[in-house]
């Protein structure tokens, strides 16, 4: 996928950023990826693809959100982030390459797409779409979404004051809040605003994932 | 191995491209990379490495193919690019650096190489060697060269119309033909022709090396 | 962590170093950490994160030695880099973020730094501390440090003449001394001074970690 990144300016940083994401599971990455946008100045470009439904009739899309721009599959990947974006437009990708390859959009579609966006010449490549309605879409997902390297569980749960000083239940387990990892003894559980503004549960120098044997999209809930 | 092409033009891209290629077996990875090169811009240069032999007797190579360079070992891994190119000239690497180390010849000997040919300076480090005579190595290899992230299993077969409809018989599992993934149900196995041109088998929304117990090398063929 | 760094310079190279270091281990990582230095030019910036301790008490740092930087946690990483210096200079890191993380330093804390580091603008940022007293930090350390990706087995002892010709015990194994791997037969077991100038441990054409059963902080040594 970064072959075609390769050819646009040399400005442009590639990110590897979502290569570990839920795959097959759009719903759980558009979680993730509305977090992780944060961390990334305005004018940012995300090329982020999720599958399945890589040469079936999904659509490609470009969504303009609050300054950034996300290029991809219109498979709910990005609907997080346009529900918690103030200003969100969604356009149509309607050029095609000519030897488009059926598996690999990435390169062949999106990336040509992202390249030009960042070339200030994507105007020809898209069309607008009508404002789409996300009415059940939910803003949050109490739900785990994420395994990073360490096996913390990042949910798709924004955190709120409401939830301070609350239990968290998840499988079988019951955590309590701290700042950190460090706020409970090596192997003990314990749930904290990440630094994205999730909900996160992690073991202490172990690993959440292996020993409370979470799955993803397991849901979590507080007591 | 990044390291030293830190040095080099800030013009130049560093892409990991063979970080999971088929470790210890230069033959299948150099169908691999006759395939994904095609992907990149006329004037790049590949800095590839497939041990066994580093510290051993085999030669340090550049090759010059249709436009493109590939420094490394001349243990085979060039060999199908060079075969697929229209114009190719091999030279071997007489520089030497002082204290280049016995075990990582990618650091120390290709990557200033590669560098120095980024910079349009390697001339002095390279003597021409007469062309070889490829004639025993075959275009194709009917064989799984790969298994990408996902379990997608590659062959080094380039697709041929005259396999169009055909099964494809791999271990103890006949395939249908497919455009992409989705062209099956979820849990089935297709193949089809891959982005790089090449006949791949996967399961749709499944892992192909897993579900059919794939092993690098194994043969596959048409009925 | 490189979002942040996507603001520096165009100049500015990120090299994803220590992702695979031992995690939780700040000695170890030390050592291996100070071995690969040797391979990036002057002026270099290293961040660096190893955890446990994140949001704790240990204090954030830079350390200037011999013309490279590192940026992290005060919490032994840095150690054997500065005790093979023959310059060094320890800096505490006073400025904070606003919103700064409990939980990852790397990017809110660190990153910026390294960021201003590169801008040549850090100098409000921190404040000399006294030159701190490494005499009971060992300058090697005769235990398995890293595992690579093919499982050969890294120790953060210094190659010395001393050990020439004779074997090494791991174990209960015993190794002859060799050039590279293929100094012996395949499948055979062969100690080197490696590309970092640390004895190394390996299998030719096979994975010593699993062949041997090895773990990082293993204890070797000469007979």
């Amino acid at each position: 996928m970064e072959a075609v990144l390769y050819r646009i300016s040399p400005q442009t940083r590639v990110i590897n950023l979502l290569s570990d994401a839920p795959s097959e599971n759009p719903e759980l990455s558009s979680y993730l990826l509305a977090a992780l946008r944060h961390s990334f100045p305005a004018g940012s470009i995300f090329l982020a693809v999720i599958d399945p439904g890589v040469g079936g009739d999904r659509l490609p899309v470009v969504l303009s959100a609050d300054g950034q721009f996300f290029v991809g599959p219109d498979n709910g990947l990005f609907n997080t982030t346009a529900l918690h974006s103030d200003h969100s437009e969604w356009h149509q990708i309607i050029w095609r390459q000519v030897n488009c390859s059926a598996s690999f959009h990435g390169r062949d579609l999106f990336a040509p797409v992202a390249a030009n966006l960042a070339n200030k010449s994507a105007e020809g490549m898209l069309s607008p779409v009508l404002p789409r309605d996300l009415s059940k879409w939910k803003a949050d997902l109490a739900k785990i979404i994420y395994f990073d390297h360490y096996g913390n569980a990042m949910t798709g749960l924004s955190y709120d004051d409401a939830y301070a000083g609350k239990q968290l239940a998840v499988n079988a387990t019951l955590a309590e809040q701290g700042d950190t990892f460090c706020s409970v003894k090596k192997g003990e559980v314990v749930w904290y605003c990440n630094s994205c503004g999730l909900v996160e549960i992690a073991v202490n120098q172990g690993n959440a994932r292996e020993q409370l044997k979470l799955q993803l999209g397991e849901v979590i809930r507080f007591l």
